[in-house]
């Protein structure tokens, strides 16, 4: 039986709380938020755990196995540390931390002391996301040339952070995933009116062997779009997340090189064929994602969504951030 | 009555030829092209009309009042520079010419001998274009914070340009006929698999007052793409092409700024209202530009797609190219 | 304070408890349902309320003012009767009866006892019916022409009712609520392969001036459909209620009929122009309902979604029952 | 070589000739229509081909093997009847005839003289219609259930006819040829406010082994819809001809019924997996049709779409009248 706390029930928190009150193997000990009024709701929701204003309460209990950190970015690395320290495993929000350097020093805690820390990159349990993957890993769409995403809607302006921390985490962690070659540089563009912090950006990264990524986040859209591209050699996708029936649509389409007599006959044409719209497993992402959390801690297992995954997230925002703030310098990675 | 010659019969030739051939006050003269298979078409289609080989035929012929060049932009000058000299009006295909120095020499002998250049921006004259001028010229938009556009579809592979050349003209001379605010640096990343030409790019362009563009390219597309987005302070429209009855929507949405007691306090809300498809005009544009090239010629007006506005599309085209070639490097304009 | 007792926790059950305990001047009493497994869920969810597996315990309490029945429809009345005897008000799921006759035996207790009778019509409550009726009511359709439905999607074959006494009273309640004029034949043709009970039907309905309603419900469709469009003298709208955020599209579209000469010179021809999306409320429908009945009792005010409205949409339902099991007689209303 | 003659240069009349103008071993002798302005455009776009006003002329011209009628229904008899006797082939617009005694005696006559008779049911040679049959053909829809089409727009009122014969022909000449069940029985509702002529109907036909079919057409809707389903055991495809890329989409979604018990217990659940676009043929129908008529002409065989298929459309158009004027009568095919 893992212990798990929970520390943070703000927007995001109840979802974690209800999947790991939900999980196998674990039981929810104690709920920390620092407003009473969100205490007060934890309370009409889940009357039956224990609530604290005080985080440090639940790190140093010797009857919790494990941290579940819900808060804003900024505190993540100082609640991870100590909870880290006191040989509690941690379940941190996305992305991870606010630089790469506090990441390195979680891992080093963590794998120093045998303790698993998981990312929550939700997106990767999705039914969505496995079958990218599948659909790249079995070879279906042949070696990759593009990936390209498109994420914007009205949305919240964030107090503390631009739109690229906000909304690309979710993008990043998913190339991370399902992109085999490594990013090797990065190229952000953006534009801000209101405030410090840029409500829309454009990010292009460039992988090895000539694959373009590219990410078009925006908080001042009048319309919600969540579609990503992906082009290979043999086939391509669209990935449309609003569309609740056929998300994910491979087409057999692609172009076709004829090298004839050298590369001024270089024959570039295209050819089309059907189109397929493969069943995605529905099961709530999250609920997945809490249970493998429990699964690895009682297996000793490390999770793919482990502290390396969201410290390479970070940094690739960290130099986003910085390629923006310079209008598109090429920052390498 | 306008005596016109034109001088290539591919693709486009044959638009060209049918609307000069129908509007008011002009004669076609001659249609000319290097391959006899285009003329046996030319000569299906317009029996009447006289067919050379020959273009130096046309440029020459005293006859003969003004040019449309509707060849390859590489012979665009070629062709452009003896036709102004011998005393021809210009009508060409855009892009203007394949850099600057072609298109600033094509101007000084234009005005030097009161021709007229225009330049077949043909989106200009679309209902949907015209519409989204009005809109921000009076004062619907607001002041303007984000032009973003997609253009993607699975498309020939050029064998003398790049995407950036061969799709983004339509949206640069948008851009640069719909926002009053100058242009000032462009960013452009992109990737190529194929051929030394890009089949992808994404292209920002830092406009005066903190607005941004971008603009992404795709010849390798599984889906036609034809999105514009347009943000502004009171309300932001998308625009797309392809739908039929609704090309236009305009949304009653956006941000609300609150500056409360200093910066750090800002509080940026948005709120959310009704959205209008207004009625577009249907009539074919190429009817109304070309049209519009004859009127300019007889009341000797200039028009608003002349050589400087043909110069400036093909500005962004090479600086763009530029920094595709760079990695995104900065290149003010 | 009313004091509410609720019939039926399978799946509908819990949504009425959540919006009746959210209610004002409202408190819920207790749950009954003949399933312990439901019990047990509604004990998760609502552990301070009362269950019980006995509806007579809640008929027959003194401490209770008002019954909700949310149990299958051919159950409505053998516990709608003792409850009104007992006097409680009720709040009935749609469809009200199993015929007319329940119906009106229910209404007259209710009359005689002075007790309100609520059928459970949610979509008359929602932003989307609220404006169409707005639209019809304030003048902007104009006189109507047709009222067209589709309600199709892949669907749980019912046991005991087929798919119109499923899913058609959602669409009669409004065609009643929305559509001034009287019904007066039904015509319903619709077909059998795997029981007694249709899984398609389509129903067409006369109303006083020539205006026509249909209705196409069908289980068995490989796509959800949930369209009404509604054409009017003047302009006409679509309502495509899976639509997140443009529910509602009102057309400036028309007919004009110019009369010249006899009616050999009829001359009828359409006008088109702008297309608006009105803005919607977004508050749940059930929560206004709810709050609707308990004020209604606390005013001692009849709600427009009695058991009058009740009767008229059973009344349809019954009718085209009627005419589908003869293939497509016309039964008048 | 076939010589035609093509009768009728109004809205579709150009489309013929255009295609039997390029169709193989055809010539196009004459073109004929009472309206000079008709003909000037005739002379316009095919000025070899030579023009005349009389109708009679090209029926009893022995140069003409084959005559096109491109006329209003109510005419086709009177037309094709003298071509059949003068010893013509007849390719005729849908619907075949106002009548079906019109048609019989075409028929009759047509055999007795060896000529062929084609209507132009041209929807059958679209790469849609063919790819539906070949589905439901091969097996891969199972046992047909359900036909459902909606065929609605913002449409010109024809002075002659309602919107049934207008809209409906397409429907019904699809049906016929891709449903191998017979039609039994019909039932049509609709309504009318500016003329004689319905506007607007709903069409239910019974087909053998509990196959049903509708057909909603409507001249007044502010959207264009041009959808059909086609529901069947194994598979249910939807047919969406205004997606100009996938056009269909075939579900492999369906019913299972597992009958324990006897038929109290039957359990009626569905499945639900991938969805799978077909590539569809792209080539002009118009084209195919014409060279089709041709080639059957040249090597004397009986096409599909002949005057018996052209007699079944108008045996259903015919009855689908009578109940509608009839509120739905079932009227007996």
């Amino acid at each position: 039986m893992v212990r798990i706390g929970i520390i943070g029930f703000g927007y995001w928190g109840p979802n974690i709380v209800r999947n790991f009150h939900g999980a196998e193997g674990c039981r929810v000990m104690k709920i920390c938020d620092t407003s009473e009024e969100a205490l007060k709701r934890a309370q009409r929701s889940f009357p039956d755990i224990e609530k604290t204003v005080d985080w440090q309460d639940l790190v140093s209990d010797p009857a919790i196995d494990a941290i579940a950190i819900v808060t804003p970015v900024s505190s993540h690395f100082d609640v991870a540390k100590p909870a880290l320290e006191n040989g509690k495993h941690i379940f941190v929000e996305k992305p991870f931390t606010a630089n790469t350097a506090q990441a390195e020093e979680l891992i080093e805690i963590a794998e120093r002391k045998n303790l698993k820390i998981m990312v929550d990159h939700t997106f990767l349990f999705t039914g969505a996301v496995k079958k990218i993957k599948q659909l790249i890993d079995d070879g279906t769409l042949g070696s990759l040339y593009y990936y390209d995403s498109m994420r914007i809607n009205l949305g919240l302006f964030q107090h503390d952070v631009n739109v690229i921390w906000d909304l690309a985490p979710h993008d990043l962690s998913i190339m991370d995933h399902v992109i085999r070659e490594k990013p090797e540089a990065i190229v952000s563009t953006g534009e801000n009116h209101f405030s410090e912090h840029e409500y829309v950006a454009y990010t292009t990264i460039y992988f090895a062997n000539n694959i373009i990524a590219h990410l078009n986040v925006n908080w001042l859209s009048p319309v919600k779009v969540r579609t990503t591209l992906v082009g290979g050699e043999k086939r391509m996708l669209v990935w449309n997340d609003l569309d609740a029936d056929e998300k994910i649509k491979v087409y057999d389409k692609g172009v076709k090189v004829e090298n004839r007599e050298g590369v001024y006959n270089l024959l570039v044409s295209y050819r089309t064929g059907d189109m397929w719209a493969p069943r995605v497993e529905q099961t709530e992402a999250l609920r997945l994602e809490t249970q493998y959390f429990i699964d690895c801690i009682v297996n000793d297992e490390q999770p793919f969504n482990d502290g390396h995954s969201g410290y390479r997230v970070v940094k690739m925002l960290q130099s986003a951030d910085r390629s923006l703030k310079k209008r598109g310098e090429l920052v390498y990675l």
